[in-house]
């Protein structure tokens, strides 16, 4: 199974509509794949927000009304922030009937004001033990990084790290929400308090933006990406649910269960997106994944080995905190930039020698965790 | 594929939470399939409106959170009023991977006021062409009988002995929104105009439910039922975005394929569901799965052939109209209908000698529609 063609907007705040923002990826990857839409048996969206922030279900028929008069079989996939992975892993499946699938991710999230924007994130949360207790994410993350720093004795001066090293790597990245950004340490450090010890510059931002890609049965161009493994699973919504707050175990599981059908090891990964929605998941990803052991992820980045030329590069497209973050569309993003460094296209941020990339992309508070592994043909 | 288990709520006004009726259809399909959830390998969510009425989304961690510490795939699918329909179809790939696959249907629409219903049903039609313009659902369907009327000659007393019928099934069917109901036409003739010529009884009521069901590679019983074909299409979202108003193309071109997959022709149904979310639509379906050619639908409602003894009888649940149409779950308890008629377990409604039975499941104005044909095993 092959990733034909790949295509992506720009992120941060867009004039464009979700309509917009879906015709033109759906075009980007179209090129890309050098397919015409009429090569295109089916498609497998990915929206998280629609109908809060948009005022728009049943997007398979608006995706439809623009495409020409070919009446395929389109379908919404939602499961939170995880949602366009987990449209990957549908649309793999159904390769058994056809041969060219279309997965597009998108997501508006300013249409409406901040309020509007965090009370429509947090049905992402439990309503009952989440939503009616104020617990945000902001806050829901807070208290895991308060139980991390807690267990491990983290000081917060490596999520500050973590946000600089995602903000430099979004600088090569033009179509980063913050590619323009010129940002250092002493900002980083004077950004206000959000959630005790989480500060602005902690948080991913709420981006617009979109991303798709085209999966085939059979390889036409060494510029295919060969899907080594998707693996997705769920984990209850609450973290009053759970029994550690410093781990995810759907990433746990589904990590695993990625290593065990792709045949890869943490060894043979040369790049690695993670989930970064704030700082402190990006600690939690490198150990749910086995990069390292419970507890001893600062190492990783405070000697630099997530840097571009370290032992394992994590999110040099700048990752959900500086990239950005359109729910519907972030795997697909992370996966965009895999498949663009496997290619050896990535330019400026290109790392040397990339032959295996994995993607780690989580819904909610890690109730759901989708695990997509990749590598060169 | 077998259907090994279903199980559904009652329709209608109904106290019990989004959980809970998710939860007591769990156990109902589990009990049916004679199955356990630790036998449950993945689950397949349809719901539409859990974000707009009910503030959750992420339903597959929601449910997670119900059931024990398995941690298993689960996802949700999304197309307006045809999510359920789809779900399965999704549901059926990957058996590709699995041995029992869950499929859930859920709709709490009762939580809010009617205003916010009918906006949040909005969100099924084009924001722009469509809720901008006041062209509320029975507004559109109201479009489609004008048109249905003006081409073919239709009388509204037609329509009258749809929702007669309907009502008369539903009263057979202690699960259906209506089964208290005693209807006579007078008191349809006499219902208040909604969108001319829709009066309140051609219209399906705002119904809370569940429904779900249990598939199986493998056959362990003979109260399974086999699943014969199951196929979907996607339409433009909007009726000023057709050519044809008085038929949906996507349900043409859907049952046109299932009929082929399955190798069953109208002649060998012996039970049908269909969509009538409104009683036009009853006549639509009955002429795009060709039961009879186009405008000749009033010719088998007036001939009595739609009964439970007729020629092709159709709703005998009551259908959306009078058993209820809890959106999310509409698709999956057609096909519960059809699963108790195929096993003879419909009790008084039972038609006799039931061997193939059809579902017909509309998403929006046609914008999706899905097609499921079962057989007894």
């Amino acid at each position: 199974m092959f990733i034909r063609g790949v295509g992506r907007t720009k992120f941060g705040v867009l004039s464009q509509s979700l309509q917009e923002m879906a015709y033109e990826v759906i075009i980007k990857s179209l090129e890309d794949a050098e397919l015409s839409i009429m090569d295109i048996d089916a498609i497998i969206i990915s929206n998280f927000l629609g109908g809060p922030l948009s005022s728009q279900l049943h997007l398979n028929s608006v995706i439809a009304s623009l495409l020409p008069d070919i009446n395929i079989p389109i379908l919404r996939v939602e499961t939170a922030c995880a949602s366009s992975s987990i449209a990957l892993n549908q649309a793999m499946y159904s390769l058994q009937d056809y041969d060219n699938v279309m997965v597009l991710g998108v997501e508006k999230m300013t249409s409406k004001s901040m309020v509007g924007q965090t009370e429509s994130i947090q049905m992402a949360a439990d309503k009952y033990l989440d939503q009616a207790q104020g617990l945000i994410f902001p806050a829901n993350y807070a208290l895991i990084a308060q139980q991390y720093m807690l267990k491990y004795g983290l000081e917060h001066e490596v999520l500050e790290n973590v946000s600089y090293i995602n903000h430099q790597n979004a600088n090569l990245n033009p179509l980063a929400h913050f590619y323009y950004k010129k940002v250092n340490m002493e900002m980083i450090r004077k950004s206000p308090i959000i959630a005790t010890p989480l500060i602005l510059f902690d948080c991913s931002p709420v981006s617009d933006g979109a991303a798709s890609l085209i999966i085939s049965k059979e390889q036409n161009s060494d510029r295919n990406i060969k899907i080594l493994s998707s693996q997705f699973i769920t984990d209850t919504i609450s973290l009053t649910q759970r029994k550690n707050l410093t781990s995810f175990k759907a990433a746990k599981i589904a990590s695993k269960k990625a290593y065990k059908e792709s045949g890869v090891s943490q060894d043979d990964v040369d790049i690695l997106e993670v989930h970064d929605c704030f700082t402190i998941s990006e600690l939690i990803a490198l150990e749910d994944l086995g990069f390292c052991e419970a507890g001893k992820a600062s190492e990783l980045i405070m000697n630099d080995e997530i840097l571009r030329d370290g032992s394992i590069p994590v999110n040099i497209d700048g990752g959900l905190k500086a990239n950005g973050h359109p729910i519907g569309a972030t795997g697909l993003a992370q996966i965009y930039e895999v498949v663009t460094q496997l290619r050896g296209e990535a330019e400026k941020r290109q790392v040397e020698g990339v032959e295996v990339g994995m993607t780690h992309n989580i819904g909610g508070i890690g109730g759901t965790a989708a695990i997509t592994i990749l590598g060169a043909v």
